[in-house]
């Protein structure tokens, strides 16, 4: 079968590499010339908004996905019909906008930080009055790893605020004291059939994931079935085919969402190692309407990125249960050029091979 | 890293999927023009013997490696010293000739069936005197999936079977009513470190592999130490680097040696889901200088080759516990196509699960 993806980062090239073995050939999309996935698959390199480039794509091809959420929402009509484009247009409306986003999880009883919008200054200082202080400014839209968001701890950072962001609609979201944070991720074949990976721990440098465990550490029965419950809840009424991925705060005995990602996930690459089938198999299976794999845990893991810098191969691989996953990118400042997964059926041998290799090049 | 393969069949490709994470690709060689592995890596098609095609090979690569133990040792000749050729020549030099691989056997204290070399038709004769009846005679080079093989039972047998096989170096081979047959798998690593798989039971149709069980039931960790200890002694006294294949013959408590395969190999094929690091994954990192990863079992396996014929992704993903690896082959009589591996933690699930599949199309 042949899969079409937005998208040739590393997420598209993981994607086409779980391909493989399955007999699915990928061909992907992007608009840079020289990608991550361009060493291991077919890469067309054009524009997502190009009719012509989409119409090139979608040549012979089962099945569209992509492996970021802000998919021109233009681009997926122009395909669908022609070609099944999953995990689907709803889902992709909903994660591109925060504020469409966490009403989304209000409506299904899926508990979020307080929130309101804030398009105008008037809005923000409503939307102050109704959230509280300390909150965080938001884009409603085009925000990752920490980008475009601001936070006001007392009444006179509004307007400067205001000036920093304002102009593109806003958000405002209480500042959430929290513990951890936790993703849960989840797969939904196109036969509704579901699975659910175990809920892991995350741990952030200035917005960007550094390191997550999974599964997480005491997180106890009760949290991790309310985890799996609000994904599986949004996977239902989504009508979801493919991965997705929730991120929730957990504070005092609470678990609030903050965002769903559309796609596979980083959170979820120790899946590669630590469970049956990986997010990146799974999600093939799923947009492909193949029968799902198994997501049962192979022992623990945990996953450590390599951000702005490479150690060598022998750095990584001369500790015992490592398993070194690089893109293929070039190093620079903030970008995510790889990552490493620990497996060990011991907790406690995971821990202590993550704390070895963190003084490695690229880690956080 | 770069890494260049001669062969790009089946092994080549699960070669180059193991290197991509690792920051390594292949250039792969194959005289084939349409291969298994040219779907996801570069494949340049040319003879492995034009000194042409091995220059055009070898530009920026870091090591050499192949996928089959026949290759011409002039083209290993004309390779080395511009960049190193591994598992290397002494290896090949053992394994292209059955009489130097039993007799080298015999030299290092490895039981092997009685042999004796069959050249001529009176060679023949004495063979038969020394080794007694029934008996196998074959091929000395360039036998493989129980090609080149006739057995002798009677006296009578002598003349036709010369008639059959003669012309070409052959050896006598006593006919062994083993009970069944088993490989070891093993790598070495450049720095002489060493790790070996579980000893695996072997089920054929007709010579060709069908199924493999990891790790072999009942064997006792007597004679799991031994067939370890064999081809630890193989690896050292070859001052081999990469991935061997031991096959054995179990008999009564005892094992005698049949063949090496100085390469990764089929009844290894288990490991990319059974064990923490694939043959294909500690082969390259062998053979590039890498340190090597664990060969511990996950939980209990079994692989079953796709021959012939294939079943459709979801016939095999239906059942819990598989995973799919298709060859991008066409299907032909007596070609394989694919392998299923079955992993759990329990092997009574893994036998049933093998059973439920062997009704599917390309199980033998």
């Amino acid at each position: 079968m042949r899969l079409g993806i937005l998208g040739a980062g590393q997420l598209g090239r993981m994607i086409a590499l779980a391909g493989y073995p399955l007999g699915v050939r990928c061909q992907l999309l992007d608009p840079a010339p020289d990608t991550s996935a361009s060493q291991v698959a077919s890469v067309i390199s054009g524009r997502y908004d190009d009719p012509d480039m989409l119409d090139r794509l979608v040549t012979r091809l089962d099945a569209v996905t992509y492996e970021f959420e802000n998919v021109d929402i233009a681009a997926v009509e122009h395909l669908d019909g022609r070609v099944p484009v999953r995990p689907g247009r709803r889902a992709l409306e909903v994660a591109q906008d925060r504020l469409a986003e966490k009403s989304f999880f209000q409506d299904h009883d899926i508990e979020t930080p307080a929130f309101a919008p804030a398009d105008t200054l008037d809005e923000l200082r409503s939307a102050v009055a109704h959230v509280g202080l300390p909150a965080v400014l938001k884009t409603r839209r085009l925000g990752y790893d920490g980008k475009g968001q601001v936070v006001l701890r007392e009444e006179v950072d509004i307007e400067r605020a205001w000036e920093l962001g304002g102009g593109v609609p806003l958000i405002l979201e209480a500042f959430v004291p929290f513990e951890r944070e936790l993703s849960v991720l989840a797969v939904r074949g196109v036969d509704g059939d579901m699975g659910c990976y175990p809920v892991v721990e995350n741990h952030h440098v200035e917005g960007i994931l550094t390191r997550s465990y999974a599964p997480a550490s005491d997180l106890g029965p009760e949290l991790e079935e309310r985890a799996r419950s609000y994904v599986r809840r949004l996977l239902t009424d989504l009508d979801y085919v493919g991965v997705l991925a929730l991120e929730l705060f957990q504070a005092e005995g609470r678990l609030l969402a903050n965002e769903i990602a559309p796609r596979v996930h980083n959170s979820g690459h120790w899946t590669i190692e630590g469970a049956e089938t990986s997010q990146f198999e799974n999600h093939v299976r799923a947009v492909l309407g193949m029968p799902l794999g198994s997501t049962s845990m192979r022992g623990h893991a945990a996953m450590v990125n390599l951000i702005g810098a490479l150690p060598t191969a022998d750095q990584v691989l001369a500790h015992p249960h490592t398993h070194l996953h690089l893109y293929g990118k070039e190093p620079r400042p903030g970008r995510k050029v790889g990552h490493v997964t620990v497996r060990h059926d011991d907790p406690e041998v995971v821990r202590r091979t993550v704390e070895r290799i963190r003084g490695l090049d690229g880690t956080l």
